[in-house]
């Protein structure tokens, strides 16, 4: 019976890392391909969307199993608690990789970001791809450490998230701007965004299972 | 012990009643404010989601107290389950009324929408306050045809949404109106459409906690 236990709490954490390591791949490809205006690659990611929704009901199912078998205590009680909120968070993240590959795809042929965002949008694509990292390592190795970095790590996407809407809002007449790339940009800023604030949440369910700590809800801005 | 546990339920159902009030609080009042650009009505809404997110950590400790206590099966089990998932979609509703309330308040005396946008928003306003209804009652009495209403009542939420854009899409010159309005308009055309995702999001977990279904990740788009 603790044998079992012992498996099925590996099962979850081994769900974790692979939902993790899809949400990276889709981070990746969607910041790609916004930069790039690749359609193929965005509906690569937009189709594959649903394998992280599935996986994420999987992992989930196998939770309320174990809370309804094994009647889980303490640290292991916290670890299933944390899963079924984790799992919400890594599917927004994946729901949040396909929106930023939708805008690439609608707009094209043309630019989803004005010519003067692309860079800093692809900066903080790429800071949302290192969040997505830590959160697989994290799963991975449980190291503490990797909290305290996902959390810090959130500030540069919010100075980016700042800069953007300062771009954008310090132009009061649209001029070479179209109004689509200035509500596509306020979008993509705001996925952009998102993505890093799931990965904080899943740092402090981390560790909140780590140290029985009430969890503080992510908050945006 | 089984006189405690049908009490703890009970506890947990009346804090899911009275977070549900404090969100269709701050939904009605962020969108009046939104429309009127009232600044200290936005103000209290934004100052009030500090309850809202320490009611829902409350109600999430005693649903882990309960499976620690308890190990509830079945449908006490999954209400339970249901409950960790319901708080984070509050807690979540009650962030974007109080985004709506700051966009208010940031761009004051400034109206926050373009003037062709206001009956748009505040039709849409309403249909969330509706949407915020449904839920609190839903919680009261648990009555599955709400879930279907709830459901069904998100469609007009998503054209409301899609209106918007279009509208702002088609104005390819931005002409009298300023960046800043569109980049507003179009947070809080994605702040409304979000509030009644999670109103749906609800839904579906109470229907999971009813039947036992999996329950369908809400996806906004």
């Amino acid at each position: 019976m603790r044998e079992v236990f012992q498996q099925e709490l590996a099962e979850v954490q081994s769900g974790l890392v692979a939902i993790s390591k899809d949400v990276l791949s889709a981070i990746t490809r969607a910041t790609t391909a916004f930069s790039s205006s690749d359609v193929s690659l965005a509906d690569q990611v937009i189709s594959d969307d649903l394998k992280i929704d599935e996986s994420t009901l999987h992992v989930d199912d196998l939770g309320v199993e174990i809370l309804l078998m094994q009647s889980p205590v303490a640290r292991d009680l916290r670890f299933i608690v944390a899963t079924m909120r984790m799992t919400a968070a890594l599917e927004r993240m994946g729901d949040l990789a396909a929106h930023v590959a939708q805008l690439a795809r609608m707009r094209y042929p043309e630019q989803s970001a004005p010519t003067d965002l692309l860079e800093e949008f692809a900066n903080v694509g790429k800071l949302d791809v290192a969040q997505a990292e830590r959160v697989v390592r994290l799963f991975e190795t449980e190291d503490a450490a990797l909290i305290d970095e996902i959390i810090a790590a959130d500030d540069a996407v919010d100075n980016s998230h700042r800069h953007v809407l300062e771009y954008l809002t310090r132009h009061e007449n649209a001029g070479d701007v179209s109004v689509s790339q200035i509500v596509d940009a306020t979008l993509a800023n705001r996925y952009f965004e998102r993505f890093s604030d799931h990965a904080v949440s899943i740092a402090r369910q981390m560790r909140y299972m780590q140290e029985g700590a009430p969890e503080v809800p992510a908050e945006a801005e």
